[in-house]
């Protein structure tokens, strides 16, 4: 009792609270817990060797951020003279940490679909340089990006404001990022990395959606991009945009999973705030602007607006009430 | 001045910012916040004993969500052999810890009342118990909701991935255990729990709603589920659903918190994106399905199909513009 | 090898991965980062003075809201003789973090624009303290704020609710704090601080936007409060609303960003979840209310109700489909 709150211990001294056995329920419930256990379930992990772990690949993600953009997210003074020293050391701990949360990946998924070990290789320092050396390119993505923000955003003040503050920039640079990873082939990790970047930022982009350079998301709060979306160079969208499936159940449809269920937007589409574009074969043509709150499960052609009829209202009179027909 | 940060440091000594009198500003700034402080004010929190804590109760979600899912969100090991321990070292300490937050938060509220402490009772523990006991059959309902997950959503791999990485799952993870204290009748304790829940995924269900077996919130952001809503067995919902209330200022319904002001969703219900179902006398019957965009304040019956009429799409030309009249 | 993970130490020492030359590798990339960065670009930052730093902007929120409602967000118990002690401390310390990062985001603003160090001036303390004798005019305004939660949302069982769990309340005490950093001229971070808060609630109120006493905004997830909004007193608004622009090029309008780009709503309104209001030019006159799912580009007038025509349902039978024209 001598590490106890000073609060309850006051609680405790004061006799109220000591009714006795409180371990014995307890113990039923762990006892309760276990045996509910089952080690040859898919999803019950027992294993000598740990499952990957959520806050190592959240340390990536802040590294590979610091490496992409020395200089920011950190405390460091960054110069022409320790620059390389800089990324240099960022990089080796990113590297080693990678390479082992990829290992864990794979061996968690060997034992996850009932194979014995055997299948587990030591593939994790192969992919994490594979992955380390697209960082150059994915910068080169990240560098057009923050430049479409500059021009998509009246209230934009600075590219230092874009890498700092703007949370469409923060989901797409983790995109980027698990994007590579996905490609590599690699589990579990691509998506607990976009879905931190779903937590930070309310944008959901799946690792598997395949984006072209200077994309802009604005606000982006409700954004959802699916697993086989495909995105041309310089879209740019709204808060709340989707860009999903025609839902099927998975049981109706054998090889759904691979099948391309999301949309196509081409070069230099513009998709306002909280419209919904769904299906595997709808393509929104180039250059089209997709107007607010529109629901679309159908291609558009390039060089389209489409827009909602505009509202009729009618006014009537004091206490009066205006009806919109959107 | 020796801790100071080499950079503000370097700007002390420059003699540039060296004003006097800081902290006689500083100080009339205190004194008028401190005197504007009023201890029986309900709000102002005065005590010996300190207010729940947020950060405390977090830990609870956490060893809990360990306890239920014994392997993830942890580096630890978990095997056969020691399955037992973990667990048990994991409830003690969750046990504890709950307790303690309990008799915080009855405390707290009996303050905020302005009861005296003689009503706080030293109940904390007995009620911890109680929702421990409840683990057992919480993870019973989330086993359910991770094959619902698996059966509504094409991308889903494997079980594993919907625990580590689905927010709904987190969410719905979360709602289980705060909807058993809630039961419990403890204050705020749960509504601290799914408003981190609703921080960390958007997804924003009051532990005192009611939700069924088999329930599976895809993506997620902007799902919004009122306190009286009542949700059947194996429902499906998209991102930005509200089953909300119709608005009506409280004042003017005298024991309105008290009736069900959330509409009825019954069995194998599916409500796609962004619709909004609302009022305590709305009732989607079972196996209907809410198409995307709906706006809905009366009741549906079962086996229903309810949908925006197709859009007319008008074409015109190059530089066409495409109206779409939902 | 010593400090390994002992999983990952397994893997090294059955010699699978062994493979030689990872830091070649590794090395390259270093070179190839490094020579990409260009201390001459606006967004690349070289310099003996480190940028702002976000974690120390996070921590000074965190002060800020403790030092307006003491005791809560605090494991510290709080009482009518420690308060002062208790206050004071805090706000030195937010005021030696304050005055530190404004100096850092002065310097850095003065770096990016290529200006040499001598626009740098130690105005840290200065604005640091002209910030902190806003701290008791913004309490009034968030305690106007509470009552309008307490008036406006049936589920509301305590002032204390509100503090701890609403993060419509959050939002808002983050963004009455930014704005007047704002005000004051700061750059980046005000808007640091409000892009958390848009992490944390999914709320996205830009700091320069101009907000009236007792706000309140339910749910919130998806809602967004562009820069050149101005919103009157006792103003409510529910999730997924948008107060934003109507969207032009940045380079085909010279001196938009200094423009009135979003709209104005007056006194008394209401906006229901998911409408959208867009445009400088457009008011919302007083006491109005608007539906939900709402586009709106124009002006309404006072006292008017705005609402979609009632949905025409078209029921068909068993197997029935619903139509619902919006």
């Amino acid at each position: 009792m001598d590490n106890m709150d000073p609060g309850r211990k006051q609680l405790f001294e004061s006799g109220q609270c000591c009714e006795s056995n409180w371990y014995r329920g307890l113990s039923d419930v762990v006892s309760k817990l276990a045996s509910s256990w089952d080690d040859t379930h898919p999803w019950e992990h027992g294993s000598a060797i740990p499952m990957p772990y959520q806050e190592a690949v959240l340390r990536i993600i802040d590294r590979g951020r610091r490496i992409l953009f020395p200089g920011y997210f950190t405390h460091a003074s960054i110069n022409a003279d320790n620059l390389e020293y800089y990324i240099g050391q960022e990089l080796c701990m990113l590297f080693e940490d990678l390479s082992e949360q990829i290992d864990l990946a794979f061996c968690y998924q060997a034992l996850a679909q009932s194979h014995p070990s055997d299948l587990v290789q030591t593939r994790g320092r192969r992919l994490a340089l594979a992955f380390v050396k697209k960082l150059p390119s994915i910068k080169s993505m990240l560098m057009s990006d923050i430049e479409a923000a500059m021009v998509g955003d009246p209230a934009a003040r600075s590219e230092s404001e874009v890498i700092f503050c703007y949370p469409g920039f923060l989901a797409i640079s983790i995109y980027r990022m698990a994007h590579e990873l996905w490609r590599l082939g690699i589990p579990f990790i691509p998506r607990i990395m976009t879905e931190h970047a779903h937590s930070l930022t309310g944008i959901d982009i799946h690792p598997g959606a395949t984006v072209g350079r200077s994309f802009f998301i604005d606000h982006g709060t409700g954004v959802v991009v699916g697993e086989t979306t495909i995105i041309g160079d310089r879209v740019r969208i709204y808060q709340g945009v989707t860009l999903g499936a025609l839902s099927v159940p998975k049981k109706d449809v054998p090889g759904l999973r691979n099948r391309r269920r999301h949309p196509t937007v081409e070069d230099d589409v513009i998709i306002y705030s909280n419209s919904t574009i769904l299906g595997g074969e709808t393509t929104i043509g180039a250059r089209s602007v997709i107007g607010g709150n529109i629901w679309l499960t159908e291609s558009v052609p390039p060089d389209t607006r489409v827009i909602l009829k505009r509202p009729r209202l009618i006014y009537k009179g004091r206490q009066a009430k205006f009806h919109v027909e959107a």
